[in-house]
């Protein structure tokens, strides 16, 4: 079984000849970086996932967390990975010198995520809520909570979370029920239940910082009345020492599909008569605050879906290679020798397929990632606003087209290894089982869709699809000028211009009626993003294509030849269906909104 | 959470509305049976499955066989399970009334057998197994050999298992090494490993008889050397007691995703010199023999696969009625009531692919199993004709579309549940680990396109194309004549066109370059099975519609309209890619052929 986490040719592909880090390099805010740093960054990354978190990523699946009432219990190595991952610096890496950050440019700190999440993502869970949290305190909280919960939890002595679902509500955020009253300090006292919390109880830090979402008493139903707080597990004294317990209480660990690793809780607050809670930023806004958190997180979650389709890929490719089975079809003779599967071409077949959405999936989340950097670092005002939009239109995509096809590259691993795959004594169905959270959490996928057409592209939506078509219409132009790009370029032309109709329709349909209009969101968001990622794919055809010409031979130009390869496969078996699909979305199918309960 | 395993009503809708169970019982073999035996056994076959079966499903899977190095042990539940199976006669069923058995038709066995795979298919593995091995035995073993192992498997003292797969061959039979060694009694002795056999070893029965591929020593090499061997654990004396332990040593046990409480076994066949195995049937025409089993068991896992999809589909449906959450989008409103969320347009969406997914793999393969049932019950000897024809042209996609489309069903199904879903504290996860071996087991999808396209639809396959299409046609024209059905049959019909034109095409292309024309067997496997189940649901909403004409009111109605509704679906979206990845079959598209091993 091969210990490879990412292709880290593919990854400096990505990087350095797609999205021009070494670019960032120019700007004020990296200027005490090199291109020595960066690499030393990625390297450090790579070797901290493989010592630390690899070797117990199948031993947390087979060992999961425990509650014996009193305290949580968790494999040894999950401590001592959440130590090494502090150490190295990875939870602040991103921010200012002054709070103890490297300044590390988005996209690079995402790259480093990858190779965590290839290692062994419920184990990352922890860093990765907890570095979400801390930037909602760094960016919302004023001055004196700051104070107090910034360092430490950027030191990983303190740990994070996001407790927004409640058991009644679920993706009905406007309907959460937990209380917040105001206590005569200033601070308030937090009631309610929480449910599906990452990371809510453990024993890997001195406190964990909950970022709960409550309605303060009197306040507007509906998300328009939400409040944001930071609720820590233990109190803490001014001089910034732990103190008492507050009154969270873990109620009872949730056993999930994968992610084991990772506690999944249910918490209450204030079984004791209310958990202090501080109120960040202000009343009545929590939602709009918790959203940059959700922003981020559906950047990762598409990130984790990527990262894990790709070990799947890397896994599949590893056995397809090594493993002997059978001879091709037109060979009737018993007596040659097997062939390794990946000369069959139906095995073929998979592993193409994985690499189109695994390779495509990870290009558009470090691609989005360099728009995140773009919104608050690139030199114009012009372009941080454009990345901003573009961002804004695309986020949606990011967090739902990993989790559906990076899944698939999952799911299609354990085909390619066969009775095997399905054994745990392989890794590819921890693999899928860690990766089917991805389309659940941080807004299923109809939640995004609904996000995409209803917001993004509704009439308050910006103008991040004016660009992206202006964008996707420039590698257009380019490919047409290029002898093994043009039929890319004929390809995505003819799935543009039929997206762009649709698009005009379903708006039109959503605003005459929202209940039937967003009844084929679904279907709509999943025609979008192949447009998104077929651009996607485009954008890595062009770059080989220029490699090719000019300088790459041998294992270069294989390297290049694969991703055109893979691009033209993208092209053909991925967009086959979208004319049929899409006249279902232009005639207003009502099919799905008019089935009936009693007809089930 | 519900305890319901199918719907009974559209049981019924298939077994009497659509596949005319009813006139089975003018044939001579049923003249002893009339239709309150029918529903008296599917009424026991559904209090057993779910009294015996049901309640240790998640136990089970939770709870997984062990291996002490000496014995096998399940939880206790299953022992109880099996002999409350066997006791009613289930293993027996359809065996003749001589036998012991209850002559029972195989479409009303099949329909018992899928309460209970809904109920816990990996406990039933045992049974499934046991019934196939006594089929083999009963058709191809001797007089002396039938008399001794025939009636304590039937009986349940015995069970059986079909022992296929080696380490070092998987898919390829043809490079089987286990090796048969004749003996101066007439037996052989047995040596090799197997793997991958489940039901291999086990405290359930007295004894466990492995129907065993094995080559004589000296037979000619690949697929035209291979012999069958019944090889029993222990050995049986001439008086049919249990003797002594015979030469077939457990090497491990297997730790699957799901199906867990079936033990998929390592087995070690001679590593004391030779096991005693008999010869079944004729030297070298083993792989002819077990084709049988496979054939029975390409529709059982067909079946298992619906089933399950089937569940899941039953529990998101529950769920989704039950389970309150947020508002329709066009309501604004945060303090009117929550809906539940089977009234948010996306979650019916979900539901209803399930439905198309899980009731169209459903009457597959209860369709199938009449078409077992004419091969040899039908009165004509062309109508028997005629059903081998037809079975034989649909066993792959039988076995395949249930395979891909139920398990998409059960992946919906976690969906529907959202974060529950992904939860063990439900059933849905389970489903989906469960239904996950069903595109891997007897045959991959790969090797069912093959089946289909190289065998099925080859030169030397027969005219069970031909029949197919004059079904097809007739149905088509049928509904062509009714008002609810027409628009069905229009796009059902340009589907059968594009279909006869790519398979004339396909045939072609796999005769010129075998390699290359297989390349793309398995969409070609996905379309054709598109095709069919397109036909089974025309034929749904045929029946249906006759119904609602003639007396359907109330939930009787609401049943018929689901049908039709569910038809439309299929014929508009699942079908709406069709002519697209048509194309890519038509021109040939040589990607995945051509897709280099050094590119990846």
């Amino acid at each position: 079984m091969t210990d490879q986490l990412l292709n880290d040719r593919d990854l400096r592909f990505q990087l350095f000849e797609i999205l021009d880090t070494e670019g960032l390099l120019k700007r004020p805010r990296y200027a005490e970086l090199d291109l020595t740093v960066l690499d030393a960054t990625l390297q450090t990354a790579r070797e901290i996932a493989a010592q630390y978190f690899a070797p117990h990523n199948q031993k947390g699946d087979a060992n999961e967390p425990t509650f014996d009432g009193e305290k949580v219990t968790l494999i040894p190595e999950t401590k001592i990975a959440w130590d090494a991952f502090a150490s190295a610096g990875f939870l602040a890496a991103h921010h200012d010198f002054e709070d103890g950050g490297q300044q590390l440019p988005e996209v690079v700190l995402r790259a480093c995520m990858a190779y965590f999440n290839a290692a062994n993502i419920a184990t990352l869970g922890y860093s990765f809520l907890s570095i979400g949290a801390a930037n909602l305190v760094k960016s919302f909280a004023n001055a004196e909570l700051r104070q107090r919960f910034l360092p430490p939890m950027l030191e990983g002595r303190f740990s994070g979370t996001m407790a927004m679902t409640e058991p009644g509500q679920g993706s009905a955020l406007g309907d959460l029920r937990t209380s917040a009253r105001a206590a005569e300090d200033g601070s308030y006292r937090i009631s309610g239940s929480k449910m599906f919390i990452s990371g809510g109880d453990h024993e890997l830090t001195e406190n964990i910082v909950h970022l709960v979402l409550a309605r303060i008493e009197g306040a507007p139903a509906g998300v328009k009345g939400i409040s944001l707080f930071l609720v820590p597990k233990y109190l803490v004294n001014a001089d910034g020492s732990v103190g008492a317990r507050n009154d969270v209480a873990l109620a009872g660990l949730l056993h999930k599909m994968g992610y084991r690793n990772a506690t999944s809780t249910v918490l209450n607050f204030g079984e004791k008569g209310g958990a202090v809670g501080y109120l960040v930023g202000e009343a009545n806004k929590g939602l709009g605050y918790m959203f940059q958190m959700m922003n981020e997180a559906r950047i990762g979650v598409g990130l984790g879906a990527a990262s894990l389709g790709y070990q799947s890929y890397i896994h599949a490719l590893d056995y397809a290679r090594n493993r002997p089975q059978g001879r091709l079809p037109g060979n009737k003779n018993p007596l040659a020798p097997q062939v390794r599967i990946v000369e069959h071409a139906d095995v073929r077949r998979m592993l193409l397929q994985q690499k189109v959405y695994a390779e495509g999936s990870m290009a558009l989340c470090l691609y989005a990632s360099t728009l995140v950097e773009d919104s608050h670092t690139a030199p114009a005002a012009e372009q941080r606003r454009q990345a901003a939009e573009l961002l804004d239109l695309l986020t949606p995509v990011v967090k739902s087209w990993p989790s559906r096809y990076a899944l698939l590259a999952s799911e299609i691993g354990i085909q390619v290894l066969g009775g095997s795959g399905y054994t745990r004594e392989y890794l590819l169905e921890q693999f899928y089982r860690d990766n089917r959270l991805n389309p659940i959490h941080e807004g299923t996928e109809g939640i995004q869709a609904i996000d995409l057409l209803a917001r993004k592209l509704g009439p308050r939506g910006g103008d991040g699809y004016a660009l992206f078509l202006s964008r996707l219409q420039a590698s257009l132009d380019e490919a047409h000028t290029r002898k093994d790009c043009s039929s890319l370029a004929t390809a995505l032309r003819t799935a543009m211009q039929v997206i762009e109709r649709v698009t005009i329709e379903m708006q039109i349909r959503v605003s005459a009626n929202p209940d039937l209009g967003l009844s084929n969101a679904t279907a709509y968001l999943d025609m979008f993003g192949k447009l998104v990622v077929g651009w996607i794919w485009l954008r890595q055809a062009l770059a080989a294509s220029h490699a090719l010409t000019s300088r790459a031979a041998g294992s270069e130009a294989d390297f290049y030849k694969g991703k055109i390869h893979a691009a033209r496969y993208f092209m053909d078996w991925e967009l086959a269906g979208l004319q049929g699909q899409a006249r279902l979305l232009s005639t207003g199918n009502r099919l799905c909104y008019d089935m009936q309960n009693d007809w089930f």
